[in-house]
Order: C-alpha cells, then sequence, then structure tokens
C-alpha cells in the first residue's frame, strides 16, 4: 500500500488545487451538502491495481471524516466488473474529489498492468524487469511505486544514488585516450564508497574494460541477442548486467534467456495506457 | 511558446529536486565543470513539437547564463532527423537536465502529436477537438497546451470555472421528480453569471429538455452517429453540442460530420505516447 | 459557512506568523498555560455576519482541540450586543488568536454589511449587485466570499475564467477600423468554448455592435440612468447587461429600476468599513 | 521606497496566481504579443502616495525586462490627473498586470492618505500617530510601511516584540490581589531584557501603579481629554504615554495637546478607503 | 516544554526529508510493518534535558497513532542510563526516526546543558546569562529556546526587534564628528517606540556618552573586569550592562560579581557538543 | 565551490527571514542607504576555509547587484589575518547580512577544519575519513559538504541511498534464528538492485556471516584495534570495512593503521566548533 507521505500529499493538494476541487461551481449550485453518497470504483477492464490508497486520500483530503474501505489491494488483479473500493461521505466531496482519484488510479494502474505483463514474460528466468528515470515530471514516486506493485524493481531514483557512465560520459571525457576500467576507477576514488558504478557499453570488447574495473553494474546498450548471452558468459557473475534499448513485450523473454540480471522498460512509465476504472455514485437513505 | 510562469517553473524546480539534478553523482565524479558543450535536440520520429521553451527552461535553471537556440517551434511538424534547438553550456549541466527536459519534451509532443491527428481527421468539418480533465496530476497546465499546440482547444481547466451537470449529478438530484430544464434554472439563479452551464444528456428527450433550460451547451454522451446528427437539428444553433465517450481516431470524421461543434477525447491526455527525441552532446574546443 | 480549505488554512498560517502568534512575549510572561478561558465575540453595532468559520479556525490552528460554538450564522443579522460565538481553550491560545480572529471577522463582516445594504436597495428588481476584481491582494476568495454572504453575486474570480472586453483592450486593436461585433467573433473563435464574453460599452451605438456579435454580457460602463434603461430595451434579453460605474447606496435603486441585470460595485472590496466586533475572556473555574 | 523583499516578492506572486495573471483569457484571445505599450499611473484625486514600487514590481515579475519611470515618490502628494509613473513594456503584459497594481497602490495610498491626515492634524504637538495591529491579514508589511510613508509611527509589528499587559491579561491574573507593578516586576523577570514592557490603564490609579513598576509605555484607555492632560502631568517624563480609543480626526488635535506622546488609530488600518487611481494605456508605434 | 507550532513542524518535515525517513531502504527491505516496538530515549551521559517534545513530534509526524511517555522534562537534570521518554508505534517507524529525533535531542540536550555551567556559575549574582544571534542558519528558534531551558535568557531573536548600535555602524557613521548620545537621539526619533536601543562601547568616555543619550542597554565590548566594575558604579542603574566578549566558563564569575546585568556568551550556540543521548528498541509481543 | 543550488537558496531565504534581514531596524534608523562598503572576511585563527560561496550568496540575496571578490577558496589552508574574501555594496546590506554569513562560514570552516585534522592523522593509509548522518536538522547537504571540502568522503546522504542493517534491525528480525548472511540475500532480494548493503558486526563470527552473504560493506562497531587488524586480514578485500565507534584525533591513526577502508566520524557534524572568522567593513569615498 503507497505509504500517504507529505510528499504524495502535497502532489494530491497541489492536483486538488489545479482541479479547484474547493470551488466546484456545479456542486455548489446544485448539491445539498447534507446528502450523504457511496462513490464505488470499479474496474471496467482487466489489469493490475495500484494506488488505491492515493485515490481514497483525495477523499480524505477533501473531507477528513470520508469512510474508506477497501476490497482489492495495489498488486491484486482486476477483473471488469469488480468493486475496487469504497468512499462514504458527503455527495459534494464524493463529486469533487471523483476526477482526480481516478486519474491516479488509472495511471497507476496502467503502469502495474504494463509492467505485470512484462514480469510474466520473463518469468521463469531470473532477470528482473526494471523501470528507468523516464517517468512523468513530479510523479516519479508514484510512477515508481507503480512498476514494483507491477512486479517490477526500481532502477536509479534519481541521478543522486549511483554512478552512471554512459556514452555521453565517454564521450565527453576522450574516450580514445582513456581506458574504460581508468574511468572507473577515477569515479571509485572521487565518489562516495556507497554509490555502486554502472557503465554503458556498446560491445564486448567495452565490457572487458568495465569488468576489468570491477564495474558494479554494465548496462547492455542495444545488443543483440546472441551478444548479450556472450556477454552473460564473459561475464560470470562478476557484474550484473542490464539489457536495455528497444525492449517490446514480443522480444523480452528472448532477452531474458540471455542470463542478464536486469532489462530496463523506458515505456512502462513514459507511454502509459490509462487503465479503464470508473466511479458510481449512489445515495444513502 | 510556452510562457515559463511561476506555476511552469516551480514543476520544473520540483522535477530538478526530484531527480537530484544538483547532486548528479556521475558528473560530480567524472566531468571537468570546465568543459563547453552543446546539446542538440534532434526528432527521431514525424510528430508534432510541444514544450521547447520548458525543455530549454530545464538548463537555464541550472545554469541561467545557458545559451539556447530554437530552430523548430511549437506546433511545427517534425521529420525524423530534424535539429529543434541547442543548448550551450558547461557539459556537466547539459547532462544534468537532459532527462527531464527530454521527459517534458517527449510527453508533450506525443500530447501535441496525438491531437494533431484528430484535427487533420475532422479538417473540412466546424468541429473542434477538445480535451477533458483526465490530465495526469499536477501537469494539467502543460498537458492542455500541448492540446491546443497540437489544433485542439480546451475544455473546462477545473470544476470552477463552468457547470457541468452530469448523470451523477443528476442520480443525486433524484431526477425523476425533476425536469431537466428546471435544474437548469436553478444552477442559473445560484451560481455566478459569468459561468456557462453545460448538461450531459444520453437521449434526444433530455437534450429538448436541456435546450428548454437554455443550457449553454449539450454533452451527448455515447450516443450513436445518427442520434447526433438529429441533435444536431433539433438544437439548430440554441446551444452548443459536445460529442463524447468512445471517440477514436477512427470514428472522429463520422462524428465531426454529423455537425456537432466540439469532440472531446479523454484519451489525448490520460493514455499518451512520449514522441521519441533524443539529445546529442558535443564539446566545444 | 466557509470551508476552511487548504487555501484559507494557508492564509490563517501566514497571518498567525506576521502576527507572531507563536511567540507572543506577553502571554509567554505572565499567563500560566493551565488556566482555561472562555472568549466570546459580541456584536458592538449592527451589521450582517460573516467569516465567524474562518475566525474560530485560528484557535483551531493554535490549539486542535480548541471548543468552539456558534450562535450567529454567517448571513444573519447581527444586533448590539449579540454574541456571536465562542471558543474555550487555554487562556493563553485565546489571547494569542484574538487579534487574527477580529481582523477576519471585522473585516469580512464589513464587506457582508455594505453588500446587504445595496442588497437591500435594489430589492423588488430583478438586478444582482456584483463585485469586482478590486480585492484585497491576497484576500479574494475571503472577499468574494463575504460578498455572497451579504446576498450579493460574483462577478470573474480572476482573469482566466471570462472574457472581458473593455476600453484598453479596444484602444489596443485599433478600434478605427474595427467593427466590436467583429472582434467578439475572433474572441470566440479563438478562445475556449466554455468561456462567456463581455464587452464594455460607453454608448448604445457600441450596444448595438455588441449584440450583433452575440456577447453574453454588455457592461454599460457610466452610463446615464436613461441611457442604460434604453439600453435595456434595446437588448431584449439578448444578453445580460450590467451597470458598472459610479453607483452608490443612493443610486442604486434607480439604476436597478432600469431592468439591468447586474450593478457592479467596487467600493464593496476595495474600501472595507470594519464592523466592530470584540471578544471578551473569562476564566472557567 | 519599499524595498521588494522575498516576502513582497511572495505577496505579489500570491496575488498573480489568485489572479490568474498568467492566464488571462482576454489578452490571449485578442492581443498580439508583439505590441509594445506604456501603462501610465495617474492621480483622480488629492492625496498622498504609496506604494510604487510594489506597483511596479507587478509588472517586472510578469515580464523581467518590463521598463518603469517614476514620477512621483512614495510620501509625496498627489494632485489630480498628476502622472505617477510608467511601465514600458508588451501589452498584454501591461493589461495582465493592471487590476494588481491598482490594488496595491490605491490600498496603500488610501492608508498613507488617511495616516497623513491625522498627522497633519497634530502638527506643532510633539505626538507620533501610531497604527495598531489591526492590518489586513497577510498584509500587515504593507500596511505598517503605508503609515510610515503617511507621516506616521509603528506600533509593535507582532505579538514577539514588545509586551503589553491588557485589561484580558489583568482579568486573567486575577488583578484584585495582585498589584500592577508587581505584575510589571513579574513580566520583567520572565522576558527578554530587550523587550519595552507597556500596560494599558483605564484611571490614573492604575497609571500610579504602572509607573511605580516602571512601566516603559502605558496606554490610557478610553480617557478623557483632561485625565489623560494629569496623565501627563503625573508622569513627567517617566514613561511614555500612548492615548487610544475613539480617536477620530476631528479629536485627534484635542488629544495631542494634552501632551501625550503616542495616538493610536485603528481605523488607519481596519478600515482603508482606496485612493483612486488610474491607469491609461497607450501604445508606442 | 516546546510548543510544535506550524515552523518547528515545517523544520522536523524538511529534516525528514533530507533524511529520506519516508523511503528507508533498509527497513522497506527488511522490516514487516506489522511489529510493534517501544523506542526508549535514555542519557549516557549526565546534562541537561531539552527538545524532548520535538524529538517526539518526529515521530508522530511519520505516525500519527504513535504513543509517546515522557518521563524527564525540559530543563531537569539528566543521570547517566535513566530514561528519557518511550515512543511506542511501528517498529519501522521507530527506525525512520530515530536519527532525525536523536540529531535534535543531541543538540538541544547540549545546548541546555552548557547553558546551564554558566548559570551555575554566577549563582548568587543578577546577573543573566544571554545568547547572541550566532545560532545555526534555521535552527534558531530551537536554539534559543534551549538555551532558556538552560536557565539563560534571549537577547535579540533578529535583526528587528532592538536597536543595536556597534563599532560598524559607528565607523559608518563617522563618529569623529558626531557625539554618541546624538546618534541614540537620532535613532530614538526614527524608529518605533517600541524598540530599546543599544549601544556598544569600548571604554568608560564611549559609556558616560551612552547614558547622556539615555541607551536602554549598553554593550560593554571586552572590557577588563575593573573597568566592567567601575562602568557599573557609573551607571547607578541607569541602563542595563551587558558583558560581552571572551566569556568562558572560566571567567564568567569574576564578570558576573562587577555588577553587570547580562553576560552574553556566542560559544552557547555556535559551537555546540552534542549530549550523548542513545535509542533503544525493543519489540511489544 | 559550493553551487547555490535551490535547496542552498531557500536555506539562505529562511535564515535571512528567520534574523528579519529586511527589516534591521538599527540600520533604518541610522545609515543612509547611499552609503557604499566593503566587507571584509578575515581568519582570526588557522583552519580550513568551507563555505564562502554561501557567505556571499546572503549578500547577493539581499542586493543582486552586491559585488564579491574571493582570495581563498574553499579547502585552502587558512593563517590568522589573512583576507578571504570582499563583498562591496550598499553599507546597510553589508551589515544586513554579516551575521549569517559569518554564521555559516564559521560553523562550515569549524567542520572543514576539524575533517582536515582527521584526514591529515591518516595520511600514509588508505582509510577515507567519512561523517555520519549525525548532521544539525536542516543542514546536511552543508554540513556533507564542509565534510568533503576537509578532505573527507560521504557516507550516506540519507536513508534511501543504501542499505545498513544495523543492531536494532537484527534484534527485530530475531537474530538467533536467522543467519546474517540469510538476511544479506533477502535484503537484495527485495531492494532495487542499485543499493549497497552494508552490515553492522560487533565481532568476527558475525564478520564471516557477513561476508557469506557478500555484503558490499561491513562496518565493525567499536572493535578493539586488534580485531579490525585481523577483521582486515580475514575480508581480505572481498568487502569495505568501516571502523566505527569512539574514534578520536588520538587513536584515529592506530584505526587507521589496521588497514580499514573507511573511519567514520560523528563527532565532525554533531559537535562542531565554529573557527573565528570576522567581517570588518570599510567605506568607499
Amino acid at each position: 500500500m503507497l505509504d500517504i507521505t507529505p510528499e504524495v500529499q502535497r502532489l494530491i493538494d497541489r492536483a486538488l488545487e489545479e482541479d479547484q476541487a474547493f470551488a466546484d461551481a456545479t456542486t455548489q449550485a446544485l448539491i445539498d451538502p447534507s446528502i450523504q453518497a457511496v462513490g464505488e470504483f470499479r474496474a471496467e477492464e482487466a489489469g493490475t491495481l495500484a494506488g488505491i490508497s492515493a485515490a481514497l486520500a483525495v477523499f480524505q483530503r477533501l473531507r477528513p471524516s470520508a469512510d474508506t474501505q477497501i476490497f482489492i489491494e495495489d498488486g491484486d488483479a482486476l477483473a471488469p466488473g469488480q468493486v475496487i473500493a469504497t468512499v462514504t461521505t458527503s455527495a459534494e466531496v464524493v463529486l469533487r474529489g471523483e476526477r482526480l482519484a481516478l486519474n491516479l488510479l488509472q495511471r497507476m494502474s496502467g503502469i502495474a498492468t504494463e509492467t505485470a505483463g512484462y514480469v510474466k514474460a520473463v518469468e521463469g528466468t531470473h532477470a528482473r524487469i526494471i523501470d528507468t528515470r523516464k517517468t512523468a515530471p513530479g510523479l516519479r514516486t508514484l510512477d515508481k511505486y507503480a512498476v514494483r506493485v507491477g512486479g517490477g524493481h526500481n532502477h536509479r531514483m534519481h541521478l543522486g544514488d549511483g554512478i552512471l557512465i554512459k556514452d555521453n560520459h565517454l564521450y565527453l571525457l576522450d574516450r580514445e585516450a582513456t581506458n574504460l576500467s581508468q574511468l572507473i576507477y577515477r569515479a571509485r576514488e572521487r565518489a562516495s564508497h556507497t554509490l555502486k558504478i554502472e557503465v554503458e557499453v556498446t560491445n564486448l570488447h567495452q565490457l572487458e574494460e568495465a569488468l576489468e574495473g570491477h564495474a558494479d553494474i554494465v548496462l547492455l546498450d542495444n545488443m543483440s541477442v546472441e551478444d548479450m548471452a556472450e556477454a552473460v558468459r564473459i561475464t560470470g557473475g562478476r557484474a550484473l548486467l542490464e539489457a536495455s534499448g528497444g525492449i517490446t513485450i514480443d522480444n523480452v523473454a528472448a532477452v531474458a534467456s540471455t542470463g542478464v540480471d536486469l532489462i530496463s522498460v523506458g515505456a512502462l512509465t513514459h507511454s502509459v495506457k490509462a487503465l479503464d476504472i470508473s466511479m458510481d455514485i449512489s445515495t444513502i437513505r
């Protein structure tokens, strides 16, 4: 279950103001504040649920006394028609929070569902499906949480919690003159001892250099399945290997079967398809 | 061009902190701060550009002296390989801002591209393609801007700038006993005179009631093309008509041909496919 | 009753810090924190109450356990000497919050009282008394709420929720060459379909152009009562008419009798006379 | 000149968002961003100017390159028709900032003008006109600045920068049993040595006690002019004397002539009449 | 007991985010959220406790239902081994908050302990031990609170609540030409009547000038004990005298015995030695 | 040089408000704003400089046009009397910013100086001196920067960027029944692959278990120098070894000579002695 931390709370607050949920002209004009209602979240298609605590926190922010009940937990499979959760409070509160609650729930469940598809596709291998930093600006915590809910794992949360030496760094460091293993040594010398060092390589020669430098993780960039298998053989467990670039639901199983440890999929978070979830309202008499 | 308002600036600031762009362990360990570089944004596929000023503002926030040049403007068509813009500054600044700049640009251009597809599909009719409130939490301003860049128009920005009476409201108002036109009168009586009143209807009978109540806009919910055409005939310009529900790129032309004024498409913003744009870096010697 | 939304809460928080209510040197030096007291709000003159929930929220922010009771509701008439509400909590909390609570209550009740005077003056006509954007910076939500409490209605909340074409716009648009109705068409073409279009006119000729352009609202700027009456006749319900400029409590009835729909009064919020309300404290033994 | 401190800047930012000045629907629809214009602030009635730097900062926040010129300084007398200042920038920026700039300028100048009236009325005496903490919530810094501009002085900025023992404190401290001078000693014993101690008294007997306790300032609450004169005689310079309660422009000279040091007037800030100032716009060709 | 004001709450919030207490990788990976535990704060050395309510507020922020019990109050003496307080809640919450709670408690208790040493050293004299503005940036409220807990008093909270004319001011005011007493008159003329005026002097001649100007407080800068005693004699109660500069625990008694009113010690807050306090955890079965 | 990131800027802003640097009563009353002055930072004792860019940023925040010059860089040794940097701007700005600038500079230089002492003591060994999370709340970024400036390295920045299994975790995990190596496997299984895993051990037996579990780092808690030497021998490079607990400037060389990789010293940041640095002001004529 997602913890409603101050960060998540602020995100909800900003989104409520963005939607002017405290100044809903329609409910102000028409809805008697004394009417009590139940809002019922229902799956309209199959998938994996994520974000229900965030969705319900929307109503609790609007009305601390709002009563909520959860029937399906984050990570559970959804069948069309299933009731996920309910919120019971003033009808106007249900109406004012509905859109944001659904926006959160549909996006997060969309990410979890897509991730679960990839995870299922690599079942039986030891490969982890991991995300990237290609998240919606301001939503990284939620996006990465949804990946975990879908059975995936997280790559770096941000630029501060790991060293990742990519092609652009190599280019800037005038790679011709510098051996890759030396670069890794240099980074280890200067950085905090708490950080792992990952290096992006595009061929097996670079891989050898990376291993020589005792890289903790090696990113195999857009390599063929054959090269990846060879990379696994060469590495022999000396470093974690991450497959990256051009991964799709169709080729992910083949990639996993090479024995790589990690498979990163940017589309999990940069191209999200909302999962269809609806909210029905009924009055309490 | 998107104005970098305080709101957009705050969004960029939050996203930079989320990515710890000020504490990038890799550049700190490896990149000499005196190296100057050019970052070049390049289209990797065809589409419509949106958000270039936001992307470049990322670098200006990291280093106010960063120099930027724009070759393609928001709303312009992109061909694969085209250079969109450049940023010239310290290499470490280019590297620290790259991910966020691309995250903004790819999402916004993805929205604009999809919108432009719908707009093109209804060319020759007078229908406007409009968005909904189904935006990513915290990103509404950017999402809706991208829709406009793609040639679409915006529906309500939030709950405060228009009355929209939907099925849930009708249910709560015990619709059996109340005529729809009376509801509209009641809303008009209570609400600010500056707000338009829109009503959702599911059949032509309800449409008649809405027109009787002088609704400003009528939302035709999931109606058949035939019913929509009839609705247009009945209305005769007395209200704006919005087609909504189940709109796809395949059926949007048929819907537009009925003569409706507005066609709303939730997927424009709730299910965004990132447009492929990359950044290359080169040093200045 | 005013909802204590996050926006109102932030306003109270800022005002408490501005007053250093958490570092009150006098109570710190002299008042035993264990003394319990009742603070009693009392009307010192006749008027219309507004803002009591905001005033009491001050104490609840200082001490969540503070107990409050409300005897008179927002919008009710106040007679001198009447007890409006009480707060029961630690004496030091009552003292620290007193000034801010009164500052809120006196200003808001002052606005409501003045508004109620105008509303009473136009009783029997169908004219609405409306406010303007001439509010105290940072207090618009409270100021406009108080107008509603006094029986008035709100004009635009801000620049984003309506089109209002004023003399300055016309001047910039080189009015000589452009017909007013064309301007309205242009605005409608470009703006969101959700927004009403209001046009300021200074004479009946301009009014005709505005009606030709199907303006939703026409602002009659500083017109004579005779011209306003003629404007009402000409318009015949095709647009809402707003009287504006030079409205006072002495002439508002005459203006209303012309049949205009809306009468806007800037002084309601730009020149507020505080209503005299006091707070007495007594200990609980 | 008011310093545009971070606090003032934040206040302007909040007010710009409150007015949605970054999303002005009218200028977006109609005004070509390339049109340059001059906005000219002009006095419509006589008074004392205050807040011109805050008003101009509004435009500089909207467009940092906005060019401003000031012809009349804060504290100067205004004659009807006089041009106060100009702002030169994009026409749309002038229009978007106009309302907030005027709201600031009219309120602050209103306060300065009223204060200047009181100051003039006591000319020739040594009494200072001072304000109170009865300011608009969130605007204390601006309100108190305007009082200084009008020739007045400030009382406490907030509860933290002075001890003020009022009737409510006395009541809570069970005054029957405790001598006022003892209370002052107790406060001095416990409070920071940096704070002055002021005591409210309602009669000359209490004054004697206050002086005995070496109060730094004594507030004479609602005393007759005769009693105030006697209080001045008794005190003989041993403490500052503040007249408070029921002060009007009609009786302030009489009060001042008693020889009191300070005269506090709540209405200076709690009941502000906006000074009439307008803005004209003209294009630059 | 320290009040957990919004300012203190914000400080705790910032510190929790700084420590990423909501994303503790270790507890996430290993600790079952259902395990309940007791965290016990224990003194590891003798000293004076300060800040226990702030320390416990850390856990309540992480989990509002956390149960806390306090056995020793702020200001009480600590003996090694004594249990100070307990927090009972989910084990993961205890672990996530432990470091910040200790960081607050150890610093504040360190300040209180050091202050108490100085206060004890001057026992029997009437001198107050006071702090300075040499506090850790952002922690002034806590630092100055801890001084009070240790039996000290506070000097100015900030630049706004007192006038202090130091050598730098004198230099800028071209002291050769201006008598010190004239400067004091000038400051009194211009400043709010609520502020006391303190002047720094380095010799007895300047002291005479300061007294002539009726300074409220005179700071004796780095004077010998003999000169301070003479200063006390000369002043004869006409102003408060503050000894400042080079005060140590070894010479403070001698300084106090001269009869000065105030002794300021910058090291109380600029060079803090953390008091050794630990936290033990035990599960509840 | 410390980057003045938004985080550092906010810290400076908060500290300026805490000190009310924008409302300095003394300069307002006495200092002519047109006087230009130079503020000169000067070392009063030997040490290592840290934080000069933060100190100077204070003045640039108060007056963007302030001109600064740096003569000694962060990390350089300071000799008593040396001029570190100057700021040239309005005299009042120099005075208003002086205290905060010194508070930053003295604390940060104090940390750097102390760290440099430890680093010098272990010269010739390969041990790194590292900090802890025992920093002043809200100042972690600055405190840890100062450690780096002094030649030290950083341990975890916060709870999110590394796994550290301590005695409290072991206790909660019912260690009797669970082998330490199993715990490490479990953590690795569940946590992001980007995180290193560190384990605290108190004896050599636990060390063996930690190595068996392939811990990345092992913390040797309060071990004797002999045991540490043996631990180094046993480990043989399979993990980084961190010495922790009871480290002082007197024993650190002996600890380093055992061959451990890391030596953590909490006192570097929890018990900071300010370095004596002063600021002189002189006018520009």
